[in-house]
């Protein structure tokens, strides 16, 4: 049998190929990752605003995963000890309702704030239409942090929730963007979290080939 | 306990409200209407650029799910019995995939092409941003039919992915999109299912309450 495969493309700017990656560490499955060319058809998904059906890409075994959710919910099946959702059902349902609200929304902040985990910015000029987005995340991680007693969404071990969010709290900590003390602390907990720290130090450790992207918002 | 309810909009506009009624009827679930009201809140989801935390929103039991990836999977626990998604673990990837590129994309054909069930055009012209949307659409479909038989796009039986692309359907109808004869079929196919002819007939007899919304695109 093939090793399972993930394809995703640059690790400093995809923030959907970051997804896809956490999850497949989430669900402890042993992979090996394909870059994907950095052509036009995949600039769309560079640009954040919306995943490809290039990456994340996950092949494993007979199957060929390329949504992110999709992904989450093939991985929970194949390996449901890895617990990469809540147990209780009823937060279960939350964490499929958080998940779900950032997969197809936040358009704003996506494209305010594209991911970019090479520069980190000590102020920065946030658009106003990203603004009801901000709000309405931090509304979500304060319910989840209050209600699951923290310092991941959904209590004590990360979940999917967490590797949906994750290209959000970078965000929020290299576009220095002001949020409360609950935030701050949630996105440290994400940057300090381990797969997100051999994440950005191999995003610091790539060449700067969009240079030259002709980035159009 | 009280009886299962879903918060939706418009039968008309509310493209997101119908993919998350059909996922309960496909549930066998017995639920409530419960309409929400049409103001400035929910206006982005009318113009269904984006799913809103208003609508679909369903309770049912302790839980509260609105996202409608999450009321499909939520309900696909709950009612296993039910086949809401393919019985094979590779087709289920398959059609959580597709099911999932539709919940994040395809915004360009969401914004050119509104879902409106009560006004059927002779043509229309389509924004050209929209082609490779309609392309990508094609392609997903076409693999479908061709891999699982039809007449829907998991073969026999309605799945999740077939109320995912409910809408889209209605809109190639309405907008008399020129597609090929195997697309044009799966639209009457989803016209003619049983649920959404209770739909459309439903929307057809709602008041024009939307007259004065100041549509922006």
């Amino acid at each position: 049998m093939q090793k399972a495969q993930l394809t995703i493309s640059s690790k400093t700017y995809s923030a959907w190929s970051l997804r896809g990656w956490l999850l497949c560490k989430l669900a402890g499955l042993d992979f090996v990752e394909v870059p994907v060319e950095n052509d036009a058809s995949n600039r769309a998904e560079l640009l954040l605003l919306s995943p490809s059906v290039l990456v994340p890409r996950l092949t494993h075994e007979e199957a060929s995963v390329w949504d992110t959710l999709a992904i989450a919910e093939y991985l929970n099946e194949c390996f449901p000890e890895a617990g990469m959702m809540p147990e209780n059902r009823i937060a279960r349902a939350h964490c499929r309702s958080v998940s779900g609200e950032i997969h197809s929304g936040f358009t704003n902040l996506r494209s305010a704030l594209p991911m970019n985990l090479k520069i980190v910015h000590e102020s920065f000029p946030v658009f106003s239409g990203a603004r009801p987005d901000i709000e309405r995340i931090e509304t979500i991680w304060h319910e989840c942090l209050s209600k699951y007693g923290g310092p991941f969404l959904f209590g004590k071990k990360p979940t999917v929730a967490d590797a949906m969010y994750a290209p959000v709290a970078t965000r929020f900590i290299t576009y220095a963007v002001g949020v409360s003390p609950e935030s701050a602390a949630y996105c440290r907990t994400i940057a300090d979290w381990a797969p997100m720290k051999e994440w950005i130090a191999a995003a610091k450790a790539e060449p700067e080939e969009l240079e030259e992207l002709d980035v159009e918002f």
